[in-house]
């Protein structure tokens, strides 16, 4: 009997790596509070009552409070006016006890996504949407770096070390992903492609990369027929499907990246759930740490930003 | 006798298009005073007597007057201090007939490059090197883009039409060009690929793309061999090197792209000189257009901005 040899990637453990970095950013916040008498403070706007921005809303507050920093949550009425909701930016922007600012979204109708994130510090900017801190990242200076594509770059540093002269492909342009990992991966130095919707030959792009990072928001749409072996792969696709094997209408999450076929070609893979999912609010309270650091003159704490 | 048969690329006349394009920009301005009453305004600033400084200033004041704008120059001496320049730059932000500002660079060390562009008004930063606008351009929204990178996607348009689903690799990933470039071509939906000195396998990347442009400031560096037969080329490198035929100690102009070579192998490609360089002054002009029509609320001209 001949047996087929099997590769079978390692897993890339998001939520073990997102546990450790809260107990580093933990310590950080300790030696603030101990040596410098500084507590990191994020304030945290939530609009209206939908029911899936309260629970994240509620998880960033718990896990804020966990590693000793100061949770400020804002509960506002749906029909608060835009006026209304400047002035309380206005004033945490210039309270010296917030560093870090977030407005959960999505928000009602009648306000603007762009202006409220123009209305925050971009120091405080923790989230990273702002214009000036895509500006910064793209001209290679000190930014805040939005959560999501800080924390697939934290994960390939941990697994690959340097990742200068690796050849990376990023599938998706999105301001909110694609194309600040893109910027990331190329400030390590890293040959970076961004691929989309109009790339002629995906399959042969994708098959180039020594890095993968897929954010595209098609459930398993890269195959592990497309990776070159040994690559690594970083799924930030967060689909949910039908899975009619758990019980009619029952749903279950998958990636960008067909899990199975991809751990027998790649090298390493986040997986879905437990890969990029868990470094999103652990990477926003670095954010605060590093933007209180900032806003102190300390020095920032290393691993923590880019 | 047998006869090697030889590919001669199109060659992209910057000159020409560059002239064609202040011809439209003339048009556009004599629209704009004749049925808006508004004539756009560039001003020019010069901090000490550099030579070379001069002759740009100059060459850019006679440009803009020749199109029909008004053109400020305002020679400041090399010891002017800090607060003076931008107590300047701020009269000039306040100025309604002031629609486009820059900076000569280099400025004497005890100014700051960076801070002179922060000063400008994003809206009249028609050098397109702020952070703000390096954020909306990174962002996919209105921007002021920097003039040499706007002037390569125009000839590039101009050549091939629409660049969707191409595959652009861009050599250099400096602010000024390499990543804005990088920016436009994937605002235009080429799969972008951005390379480097780090870059392992660059022939190999370059050999993919059908969209080659050279911003890494190395003379002659592309080879023809390097190059996918037809492949559009823009070369944005100005390297002076020595040239003992034409005489003891003489020099000449060569691009990034080892011209005679590439030639043969590509279906267009921009000479150096007479490429992208004259691009760069028209583009100032059609930026300082454009902020005017911006400013004032009215329609941007069609083929003068992305």
């Amino acid at each position: 009997m001949t047996t087929t040899p099997h590769r079978t990637a390692h897993k890339i453990d998001g939520k073990a790596y997102a546990a450790a970095l809260r107990e580093t950013i933990a310590t950080h916040v300790a030696w603030l509070k101990e040596v410098h008498g500084v507590t990191p403070g994020l304030a945290v706007l939530l609009v209206g009552e939908d029911p899936a921005s309260q629970v994240y809303v509620r998880n960033k507050g718990v896990q804020t409070v966990e590693v000793g920093m100061n949770s400020y949550e804002h509960k506002l009425p749906a029909d608060v006016s835009a006026a209304d909701l400047y002035a309380l930016i206005d004033r945490l922007n210039a309270d010296p006890a917030v560093h870090g600012i977030l407005c959960q979204f999505p928000v009602p109708e009648h306000l603007s996504e762009t202006e409220i994130v123009a209305r925050i510090d971009p120091a405080k900017d923790v989230d990273g949407l702002s214009v000036v801190n895509a500006g910064l990242l793209a001209s290679g200076q000190k930014a805040m770096v939005s959560c999501t594509p800080l924390g697939c770059l934290m994960l390939l540093r941990d697994h690959l070390g340097s990742l200068s002269g690796k050849s990376a492909v990023v599938i998706g342009r999105s301001n909110l992903v694609g194309k600040p990992v893109a910027q990331l991966l190329l400030r390590d130095s890293c040959t970076v492609t961004i691929a989309h919707s109009r790339t002629a030959n995906l399959e042969e792009v994708v098959r180039g990369a020594d890095i993968v990072v897929a954010a595209v928001g098609r459930p398993q749409m890269v195959k592990g027929s497309w990776l070159k072996p040994g690559a690594t792969v970083i799924d930030v696709g967060i689909n949910r499907i039908p899975a009619p094997e758990r019980g009619a209408g029952k749903n279950r999450l998958v990636g960008d990246v067909d899990y199975d076929s991809a751990a027998q070609v790649a090298g390493a893979i986040s997986p879905v759930p437990g890969g990029v999912g868990p470094m999103t609010i652990a990477c926003l309270l670095a954010n605060t740490v590093t933007a209180c650091c900032r806003s102190n003159g300390l020095a920032e704490p290393e691993g923590l930003s880019v």
